[in-house]
């Protein structure tokens, strides 16, 4: 696929996550082998301290390691998340999140991507968090699709 | 603490938690060293293929595994996760989940957890992802409590 | 396969891991879907601080979570290791170690195996790290047998 | 600490580790928040396939990474691993193995580490694993040093 198929693969598929919208989530870049989406702060998407809350980083994170994955799997498959790992190193606070996801191999069936989360304010961005995470490339299940 | 100070504790603290009513997890059981999350199935949680998203489900056992250590850790300490992995073992399909929590090892800093994410319809129940969590015991700093 | 031929496949391609010998680890065990290893203390298998290495600890417990995925595999399959995440809990103190693996989820291509590890001595035996672990079942792949 | 201050240091307690003898391991750089280590491809070293354990090649990585995070410690500070996950990308096959750990972030009681593990033949080399590990700071106990 070109730049342009690629690009227009994802944004339809991220379209149809009601759980990307939920979490406010957008799009914002896609290329063959890496996607960045972003995510602005807000209340509804907090802890207990007012944080950022972990899981749903870990949310953003994974749509972005999972399409970046998607981006180099054949036009007739879909990508499902075998495992994911995340690492927290500082607290979820700033304006908004930038959250980049990177293959490192892939593989015909198996697809490792790395992913980072950048809490960004008015001082600048500042890494907060890192996920690895392993995709599998499906074929030939009907539902399966992106 | 009694388990009646305990259960009251996480039970005061899961309500300040704008992520779970977000995705509409009720706390349903807390013990000391456990704590179960009950997430019904709705169109809003899921991803492109109709499931559960992976990060909203690690979402809610974030909650299940860093609640559990909560429940060891002093009466003036916060938990904020290090660190989690999930594995994911099949489709998030269901009619709704139920995760649980549990303490392996509490040390006065450290406390590692150990999820399970169960999907429950008619026909019973089947286990579809696991976690594993490293949790810290935040201490003397003011605003991170519970 | 039956008990016996289960066994024996195991038995066979653990005696052919020169790593197992190197590091004093022995089989001990095998059923359908679990593996125990038993490691003895010694000096040689230390790092700075005397205690049992947590490489060689994972080591030993990636081979009992391989070895329990692969006896859940086709005959002429062979199993390799997509990604494993070990947790420490308490120093690899001990007079030896008793390591188990067992399959949690088995799929056609990937197996997901939890690992435990334990440190045994005069005042009986303690949980010292836990593994999970996903393993790939190869086939057609002429040289990755067992 | 200065550059041979902490070269010193770290060359020391690798010294001490009779798990790095025993692999065949070798330190060969130490930066402040960087180790490389080098392992020569040995059959002792080898899984059932002939291709160097994933355990193995976690042990050299452990190393790499606790020493990339020891480089940032106090003088008289230990570190001890709290958890890694490696993900494994290709089989270890190759005339020797390049080990790098590099500190991501570096805080007073926890420090998180990324490991990388390339295969080097004739051919080039190429990337077969990464760790992500989190190291503990230890201080106030006597006997864990370095």
């Amino acid at each position: 696929m070109d730049q342009d198929a690629i690009a227009q693969r994802i944004s339809a598929s991220f379209a149809l996550q009601p759980a990307m919208s939920l979490i406010g989530a957008r799009l914002e870049r896609v290329a063959r082998g890496s996607v960045e989406i972003h995510l602005p702060f807000a209340a509804a998407i907090t802890q207990q301290h007012g944080f950022l809350h972990a899981g749903l980083l870990a949310t953003a994170l994974d749509s972005a390691c999972g399409y970046a994955a998607l981006t180099t799997m054949p036009a007739d498959a879909g990508v499902m998340t075998i495992e994911f790992k995340v690492n927290l190193l500082a607290p979820g606070a700033g304006d908004w999140f930038r959250l980049l996801g990177k293959v490192r191999k892939s593989g015909r069936t198996i697809v490792f991507s790395e992913g980072e989360a950048f809490a960004v304010s008015a001082g600048g961005e500042k890494l907060i968090a890192t996920m690895t995470a392993t995709m599998m490339c499906i074929q030939n299940r009907g539902n399966i699709r992106n």
